[in-house]
């Protein structure tokens, strides 16, 4: 359920009804609009008697969701999300590039690929700490020691971090050292987790489970916003078909499909979604054009060294390159690189 | 890398290799076998000069492992697991069927339908306490009231019970109450979780995930074993594809393909692997005849009000007639019904 | 749109019918039953009038037949369809087993197997002439010279014979030869094929395409069916998947899905279902506890050497063992081995 | 194997080489370059001893493929193929859009549209007129009645057209009155097709099977260029997955794949490849940056009312604002609109 205020609607009105919501046993969110004020509704179990909130003062419509998601549709907000971290806005006309290794491995390696990405135009910088490994006996991460490398890096060189969380034991340390909180995407339907980074109040780039569907990935989300925490970047990352030339089958149409759906901003991911260096420029391009908010990318100094996924890491002058092609293509798309 | 003990070897022999290989940083796993002992060892991160454990006194042979899963691959261990659970034993020659709700909604309901299964002949009981679901408003399970329901029904029908473990902060209640932790298909990939059910003293019941590989399952299996818990059941419960007459495909296959590889138990769940009452008996004669240890069967008193699962619960009757089909099947395939 | 006829209706009564319809632009099909007669109408743009037909004399019930087939349906035909093949009749209580090599490489080596393949109890045998292979330099099979063998070989061992047609030109060659004419997995959406199979005498065996769904299934059945040859068996042979344990994904909940919606019998192929000769036996068992009318088995005197699919043809001896097996199961089933 | 002629090798010389292997059994394929001529040769059945050839005169270079395909290759030509269709060319710096109907519905209907796509810079026409449906019942085309129109388009609005042979028997039709042989998804291993369409003097255009790989695509290529025919144009439009926002899942990861291993023209057809008429312009784009030559996009002036395809068909003003986007588009990407 959705109660749309009226456009002048005074500050008093919005908490009557959202006393009044919660008087009902029910969970309010206030979502401000650059026009209006929308609450929606959840906790309910069945549908909701409209009548008593329509007649309130302030209260233009009461609206039913149709969709089984409700805090991050369409039908909830109109108007794309844009989330800010530190100077980057994520979402709307700018575009972003969020780059570094797949995992920090020490301190000189991660400063090396941050100098290279900075200079080259990368607006955040990515690199694992806590990493979830198929074998318990491959590298699992540094763990804090890769967060505090993170910290000095994001200081260096002005660059926002972010990483991933791995269990909800991991969100009190990374939330204290990182400015996005990364879900994977075996964690996609980690629900405690996402409980978890719902009640943080870092942003959360959540990328779509290899089998999982669009509408799962929104489902996810909403996990999230329902916990209070409405600052949530989606990330297409390829999913796992028969198709055996790309690691993953990167599913750029969950790119305008999230946008038809959702408000919530979108990333694609071609370095896992190919799992091959040679792959990422033509669909990191193809992804710009899809109308992804921005891309991840995983950049090595040393790729064939890598302690995991080094296959799929671009040399730090691909990037370069990558990075005048977006450039370039960015112009021919309206879109501002961040 | 397995060292493999003379049949005559002492205990003293043993303990002096385990020391050993516990000097070197390595971590030893001792498997004992109807004939002789061996020590998986893991722990390495690259491959280990075998000289120095050869010629120690009661040290048979040295083997490299070459899968990359250690302890849960016959190359390891060639005889079946069995795994003992109450009075039942999982694996070998006996055939198991666990049955239950997919939700304890109520401590009536949940009596209802044990006393029904336990008289059709169900060795175990299933129900969930705590409910992964992909929505954050659909019922999310009865949590700690829940078990202590599964818990009664341990008590007055001698059933075990499995339930679910949906992360790291349920399992110490888990643990206290059921008898078998279950990890489902969606957290298949929860190394955390997997870690922590790897430090309990219950038997794991692990679920293949929704497009995982035979070999990720194996691996995910592989840190369980490698914190500690050897007694792993693994559980074949349909992976995702676009076929659409069921709700996922029951690939049975992975059976036979578990059982070469691996000296774990497998069960079938043909409720999860199709998604429809009426595919679930020929679904569960076919897991017996490709050759599962046993079964998971969801079974409801009233399946069109469940909360969940509903269309893929067997009717008490139902049940009645899969467990006559089951023990004629045993019959020509040298099983017996637990 | 199916027209019921009383169980007493005259066979001039339906003539009467037939004309009706016919003189009405559609086509009608006699379809009779064990109790009524009943004829289907297809060739129709949009919906018919029933009234027309209703109140013609010998007509019980005009029924509306709400799937996209019409003929293969069991809305049209509620009891299993059986199909004769010399001596041996494909689905309702009996069970067949089809044996061979992939592919006829020579009149010794397809006389060596079928000797084998009798002996052990097969039912008819397999044998490609005309090869269907991904790769333009692979052996294409013998042709003309291959189907000469299996007419001898239906001759000396008595077994008749089951061959692909690979497109339109070769129907003619093999329906000359063949009992039965198999169209293969890649040619399940050759509607030329399928219309011109509709138009032979002798009975098709369809193999669902690899990554065809099951109402695909049905509606190629449905082209063959509408050209007035209604003696059709389906088999599942595995569909493409990202599992790669096996060479595709043996669906065997198709058997059940099919059994439900149609009245045509359907085998299962657990050779190119798993391509893995170690996995035949136990799926084959599956497959006939699934509900399966049959199996078809690929065998082969010296796998090592074959022109085509050695590693999952079984030895001679692994076919024994697996008819033994079979024999056992079918007892507990109900079932008799043709 | 490749024979690689010397730069300054003269007629005679090539002459001589081509009847050398001939001489063995062998098959020249003569493959003129901007620089020197290489001769592929296939027909063997192991490997070819290098020596006889390699003294030849004019002979540089003779050169092992290791790739399944042969005449496909990149090892066996280096520069991007082009092919020429009227006025217009295929591959290279120009990018093509071959739009139109998904069927010949009428006159009056194929020209309309024709006009349309006409004015908006549409380099060549589609449209089917032997069709391939699922169900038996469906609209299956005009034939040559729909053959006759596209010949009137051609003349009437100077644009080659496109159009599908869906069988061996309606190629020698459709070569009579089409630009370019369309072979379909579901023919794509249409081996008896593809061989037919290798004898054509008509260029060809391969669609990607609906669970094809990549190596399967190219090996079904590699039929057509054994024959004769090495005017092949290849065509991502969409596999077969697990994912429900659209109808197929469109894999452009294919397009640098193919780019890699083959020297052939590579189109992607987002309609198809989504179904959803919104998701055509962002998809169209992508393929674009991705690397596509060009795209193949259904357009219908009525898409309600269409016999085959209406949701996914373009209204004719979308069209023209996807020309200005792809205008602009390819400005960034150094690319011409044919």
């Amino acid at each position: 359920m959705l109660v749309v205020m009226s456009r002048n609607a005074s500050q008093d009105e919005i908490e009557t009804a959202v006393a009044k919501i919660e008087s009902m046993g029910l969970k309010p969110h206030v979502i401000p609009g650059s026009i209006r004020t929308a609450i929606g509704i959840t906790g309910n179990t069945g549908p909701i008697e409209p009548g008593i909130l329509e007649g309130m003062p302030g209260v233009r419509d009461v609206i039913r969701v149709t969709k089984p998601y409700k805090l991050v549709s369409r039908e909830m907000k109109k108007e794309d999300t844009r989330i800010e971290v530190g100077n980057v806005a994520i979402g709307g006309a700018s575009f972003v590039v969020i780059a570094g290794p797949c995992a920090v491995e020490s301190e000189s390696q991660a400063f090396q690929i941050a100098e290279k990405v900075k200079a080259a135009g990368a607006t955040l910088f990515r690199g694992g700490a806590f990493k979830p490994r198929t074998s318990p006996y491959s590298f699992q991460g540094l763990g804090e020691e890769g967060l505090k490398i993170l910290q000095k890096i994001r200081e260096e060189f002005d660059l926002p971090v972010v990483t991933e969380a791995i269990d909800v034991e991991s969100v009190g340390l990374v939330e204290q050292y990182a400015d996005v909180i990364q879900v994977g995407a075996r964690n996609m339907q980690n629900f405690s987790l996402l409980k978890r980074v719902g009640r943080s109040s870092r942003p959360v780039l959540l990328k779509r489970g290899m089998s999982a569907t669009v509408e799962e990935l929104l489902m996810s989300a909403e996990y999230i916003l329902s916990e209070g925490n409405y600052r949530v970047i989606l990330c297409e990352r390829g999913v796992r078909t028969f198709a055996d030339h790309t690691r993953n089958t990167l599913d750029l149409s969950a790119v305008p499909a999230v946008k038809e759906l959702s408000h919530l901003p979108i990333l694609a991911d071609p370095s896992h979604g190919t799992g091959k260096r040679d792959k990422v420029l033509p669909m990191a391009l193809a992804g710009m054009a899809a109308g992804a908010d921005g891309l991840m990318i995983e950049v090595h100094i040393d790729p064939e060294r890598a302690l995991s996924d080094g296959p799929q890491s671009l040399y730090p002058d691909q990037f370069v390159r990558l990075m005048e092609s977006l450039r370039r293509l960015a112009l021919a798309l309206d879109k501002t690189l961040a």
